[in-house]
């Protein structure tokens, strides 16, 4: 009772199947709803690129610039890939599907494990970045980062369990504020450096000149494949094509592109101001918060610029609870995992999906401590796997089909996955030892383990097929009332059992001698002519002459199944279970999956 | 499978009931078993009086010969009384039954309560004592001394539950031995002492001269009340009597006298050495250490000593592992404490009372870290709670009885019950805020919960009570079949369901009309005639319609029964287990100990 009222207001009424509609996106709220997870990188995309420098000492902090062009032409690239996918794929073009459609099974399967642990990752990197800007703003709340992380990942389930619609006005605000904001602050920033007006000076470099790491072209691209988190999320919109309003597919390339400028605007203008302002990054603040700091010199614009971070952060991390359990339904469709992924809640979400995301990101920032670098080698491996098989089915399609233009098409598809296969190497074989190896070592597992569900499924539908079935036997059926006395509640059980089969038999464990003649006594009188077998037990156990009872009229039949009725107390106090059916408990478990037993309690209720 | 053959190992294989069988002690035999418990704590108790007076500086120290003379003069007064106790009790004196028998329930489950938790502590506080002795030779040790007190503990319950006979032979050994190897070492060190011959040099005293404390009336009874857990275990002669070779009372008494003598004097012998060897206590080393080495000067013959201290701790601790259980037993027989501590395990043990107790010491050697010292406090006070009660009893008992020579003994019970009464509230009192007041708590709160128990039990009997019963009414029966599809496993819940009932009927929760349709297709052809039911749910909930379906039809009749038949898997293997049975689990959670209700799982078995 007290759960589901819990239940109720947390998670609220269950909602009717009718109530289940689809929205239709204009191109603003479109692009509000699929860019939160894209853009919301570029707020620590860059500070991972200088960490990975800075290891080499400040100066090598110039190396920025290059890998932020290259990052950029990576961006231009894969979204150039992806504006073809929309057209062949308008229904809405998912990597595990675009894969399992052109590629088969296999590869598919493997885009999916590394879509599930990209999720995860994205709900866990997010949130902790968007702690990060919170903390960078008010230090005091540095020491509960991990709380705060896990506060943020519940509360984000939680509006989720309740089935949040992914309505384009709830994220038109953080998107735009976002995008208004950061704008305006690199455009403030550059105004500030191109007019020569620097009214703060900036912090002596606050890193030795020296960290011991020699700036190596493994360091350089280690820079690289970690600042290549900015292209997470980025397949957003192709995977939602179907939410567009009509012309879908026009509409979603529109958006993808308006997308991919935004990004990188965005990540190029703060890649170069971060150089420019000679931003080092800091445990304690992140590399925005302090870029900001200085163009603004703190102040209200500040602090708006960290709460837009966070906000947009949050939804970032809020996409991943629609789009994880989405991709578990069609792998439980698939029979790949549990089938209770399949099931919508009550209030028509995929509520197993939004537990098990919200749990496995909550123990990721347990584990790496809510910090966003401790993460990041583990990030992106996946996404970089799903976008080359993406690319990849797309190659193979327009081959295949070889539709009107399809060989320019081809082609920028075919560089998409080469460029992105390329960078997926890159970022495993940097980041491996970082952690990465973490998720190399998964996706294969996962993998396996999705085969090995889907073999049981299969299996068990083979096995339960009512193909060339003859019906089930008939049944020889047995029924024993195990009694240890003979009182009301047994009484009640051999009234039941007697419904059950008019050969019902009682049986009784004799432990002494004398009890037993007390019973049969009893017996005469309220036992309601069920006969009374005893069973002697030289060792005093209740349950092994019981056992060899059962074996021995199981031996008796082919089809023989025999019941047992077990009288059971229902006390009015739960601690007074703890004084009864330790019995009953003992028998259950001894029987638990026999062939052929089945146990039933028949409760007697006490007041 | 794999449980029975470890708990075979370890346990061994079970006992017939006519393998039980009582061998009766010679004097010499009886000694050995019952004082091992009353011996072993002369190895601590010295220690626990210096450990209080040095707060007042080394000078106070002196104070310890004293506390040593009126408590071997109490020691003297307990054992005169119980003498009188065995005279009356010849079948055994127990405090619960002599108590119950003279003084009522309620100060019987007082003595009870209190003994129960001195028995716990006795293992406790025994195997603390017995490591510090183990760990004083070999100071290696010490970092270790709760998990070794740990892993005695789990030896001696293990030994117990394989059923240890209480073998005067085996007994004989550690008991003889410690009192062979005490009396030696003190005599050695007593002519050391007289003949003016000291060898070793006395260390200098550790100890400033002034810790903070004065020496107050209040630290000297407290240094009383520490050393008067010298006492613990002399009842158990009186507990016993049954076991002694006829006359069994005259025996009995005998020993009872031998026992005293020989406690008085290794306890008084400790004390007095100690005193003048200058031995102060020490974390590291137990003063009976410390002495041993001072007399022998180290060497094979300190270490003998060393070990037979252990091993005697070790016996000590093992008497309560017979005691507790068997008080267990009693109460357990008089319904104040759950049923199942009244059954013996298949080892001819009360496998319960031993897993409790050796649990419950366990945990306060993991609670105490291991330091006898800290368990002190709350000892004794349990202890003297049921010497009071048990003598007070007797005294209640000549009174009424009035038989011959009834009058001295009369007195000298009155002398006993007087004397421990006023020591137990000295030891309340003065060990109160050093953790006595746990036990002052307990008490109550135990005999709370045995009266709960009592009454919960005997409301039971009254309502399962056969008296003026016209037996169970009939019953109306209904069978449901809940099924989710058709398969082999429903179809032979089907024919399950129809052996128990003609008019079984199956039940759909329809959440999606394309699979009903689906479902009636096949229901014409592998149904069995079974009808199906089909539920409509707008909030794709299983349960609600499901549970509605079923009050509507509780509602019809006044004894309506209402069988639930679901179909459940048995996978082959456990990990299978999680991809199966979630709606049978949801089911039966939701109709536990509904009245009128009874959950029938039909295991079909996958291979």
């Amino acid at each position: 009772m007290k759960i589901s009222t819990l239940k109720k207001l947390f998670v609220g009424s269950p909602l009717a199947t009718a109530q289940a509609r689809h929205e239709r996106l204009s191109r603003t709220s479109a692009l509000a709803v699929f860019s939160s997870d894209a853009l919301s990188s570029v707020a620590y995309a860059t500070e991972e690129i200088l960490l990975v420098l800075v290891l080499a000492g400040s100066a090598a902090l110039s190396f920025s610039i290059p890998i932020g062009i290259a990052i950029a032409l990576l961006i231009a690239v894969v979204v150039s890939s992806y504006r073809q996918t929309i057209l062949a794929y308008p229904h809405g073009g998912g990597a595990y599907i675009v894969t399992k459609d052109n590629l088969g099974t296999l590869p598919a399967l493997v885009a999916a494990g590394a879509l599930l642990i990209d999720y995860v990752l994205t709900v866990a990197v997010s949130v902790a970045a968007g702690v990060a800007a919170i903390t960078s703003a008010f230090p005091v709340l540095y020491d509960y980062r991990v709380a705060l992380g896990v506060i943020f990942i519940a509360g984000i389930a939680t509006v989720n369990l309740r089935g949040l619609r992914e309505s384009g006005a709830l994220f038109a605000v953080p998107t735009y504020l976002f995008v208004v904001s950061f704008a305006a602050m690199l455009a403030y920033g550059f105004v500030r450096w191109l007019s020569g007006w620097e009214g703060v000076p900036p912090p002596a470099a606050a890193v030795p000149a020296e960290m011991g790491q020699a700036l190596t072209i493994f360091l350089v691209l280690r820079a690289f494949a970690s600042g290549c988190a900015a292209l997470t999320g980025v397949e957003a919109v192709s995977d939602g094509v179907p939410a567009f309003r009509s012309p879908e597919a026009r509409n979603a390339r529109i958006v993808l592109a308006w997308l991919g400028i935004i990004l990188v605007t965005l990540f190029i203008g703060i890649t170069f101001l971060a150089h420019h302002y000679q931003v080092v990054p800091r445990t304690e603040e992140t590399v925005v918060s302090q870029l900001a700091r200085l163009i603004f010199g703190g102040g209200l614009l500040y602090y708006e610029v960290q709460a837009v971070t966070m906000l947009i952060l949050v939804f970032a991390a809020n996409t991943a609870f629609a789009d994880f359990p989405r991709l578990a339904y069609f792998l439980a469709r698939d029979g790949f995992i549990p089938r209770q992924f399949g099931t919508r809640g009550d209030r028509l979400v995929f509520s197993n999906g939004i537990l098990i995301l919200g749990g496995l990101a909550a123990l990721l920032i347990l584990l790496f401590g809510g910090a966003t670098h401790a993460l990041i080698p583990l990030y992106a491996v996946g996404v970089f796997v799903s976008f080359t098989l993406s690319q990849a089915s797309m190659v193979r399609r327009w081959l295949s089909r070889r539709e009107a233009g399809w060989w320019w098409r081809w082609m920028l598809n075919a560089v998409g996955a080469a460029t992105t296969g390329l960078v997926m190497l890159v970022i495993a074989a940097t980041k491996f030892s970082h952690g990465a190896w973490i998720v190399v070592l998964l996706i294969p597992l996962l993998v396996t383990l999705f085969m090995m569900i889907r073999r049981h499924y299969a299996d068990v539908a083979r096995q339960l097929s009512l193909d060339n079935y003859g019906g089930p036997p008939p049944i020889q059926h047995s029924v024993l009332v195990l009694v240890g006395d003979l009182h009301r509640g047994v009484a009640a059980a051999l009234r039941y059992a007697q419904t059950l089969s008019t050969s019902a038999k009682a049986v009784y464990v004799e432990l002494d001698p004398e009890r037993t003649q007390k019973l049969e006594e009893k017996w005469g009188k309220f036992g309601l002519g069920v006969p009374l077998v005893v069973l002697t037990s030289p060792y005093r156990s209740l349950l092994t002459p019981f056992l060899d009872y059962i074996n021995h009229l199981l031996a008796v039949g082919e089809n023989h199944v025999v019941t047992i009725v077990i009288p059971e107390f229902v006390p009015a106090r739960w601690w007074q279970h703890l004084l009864h059916n330790q019995t009953a408990l003992l028998i259950k478990g001894a029987l638990l999956f026999r062939k052929g037993v089945v146990v039933v309690d028949v409760p007697f209720h006490l007041r």
